[in-house]
């Protein structure tokens, strides 16, 4: 599928604010997807559809988590993570995408995993970073990702793990697993 | 076993800061015991032997570890944490305690888990909280720990895994469910 088709499909789905996010999410993914190493083709789709599903009902996406089997334990978590795997699972079926680098891309942009593809890094960060957000931290992360990916995804996983803590939240176990593997990979 | 034998046996595996520390643990955890209904008696034996291993070798540790089956993840995590599980094995195994209770609340004083009795709960807050112990934070969770067991844990919680990311380091997936499931089992 070709960029202005994507964003053409995409666009209906979103306000016009998320729609500039989208957008600097797209440009950012390429970026990060060139000097990382990543497919920039890839990188450009996931990122134009990763937010796909921000805007549908809760009552929709629970229905969809409990009727397609998704993980059941997001239920019991912040509904904000709700919208990364069922947005995976209906650009599938409503926009007829079916790789599954970009699939897992959507799917894990938001909670992360244990292990992440540099097509899954790039996607996490790049909506961390893309230049219209706002928020303190972000220009650091945004300097330790010109020199590292996996550097600037760690920054990016302690301010928003020390965010939830602050709110009394509890933390999806893939993203306290994601920030763990970020660590202990390193030494290995 | 008496406080008086107790102590007379821990002592000689501590350093007198250590031993202090102790002391203030032991008294503590016999006033939150009284406070939020754990047996008194175990609290207390609990608290005594809960550092014993704190002086052993890194590499007695290991071995231990290794060689008794505990968790062998540990030895991916901060050594900070070998203490309390190849302290309850030592407790058992050269002081001849043994029970459960007791053992299990000194295995877990470090580390936590997800389901924690009230007397895990009394010996890993005491130790945090014991008057001898100053560092930023912890007058505010004795403040919390006068109204609420699980406050006062999930305030200690925050601290200590905020640091442990200010420090880039991994968290014990224990501590993380400890932390998680306090919030979790709030809402149930």
């Amino acid at each position: 599928m070709n960029r202005e088709k994507a964003l053409e499909i995409v666009k209906e789905h979103l306000t016009e604010h998320r729609y500039i996010h989208t957008c600097g999410v797209m440009e950012t993914s390429i970026e990060l997807a060139k000097r990382y190493g990543a497919d920039e083709k890839k990188a450009e789709i996931a990122a134009i559809f990763h937010d796909y599903a921000k805007f549908r009902d809760k009552e929709e996406m629970q229905t969809i988590i409990v009727e397609e089997k998704l993980d059941q334990d997001l239920l019991l978590y912040n509904s904000e993570l709700w919208h990364a795997p069922v947005g995976a699972f209906l650009v599938e079926r409503e926009v007829g995408i079916q790789d599954e680098d970009i699939l897992n891309a959507i799917r894990y942009h938001t909670s992360g995993k244990e292990e992440m593809t540099n097509l899954d890094k790039v996607i996490y960060l790049a909506d961390y970073i893309e230049p219209n957000r706002q928020f303190p931290g972000v220009e650091e992360v945004r300097e330790l990702a010109k020199e590292s990916l996996d550097q600037g995804l760690l920054k990016a996983l302690q301010n928003t793990m020390t965010f939830l803590m602050k709110k009394n939240q509890a933390i999806y176990p893939d993203t306290f697993r994601f920030y763990n593997g970020l660590i202990l990979n390193k030494r290995r």
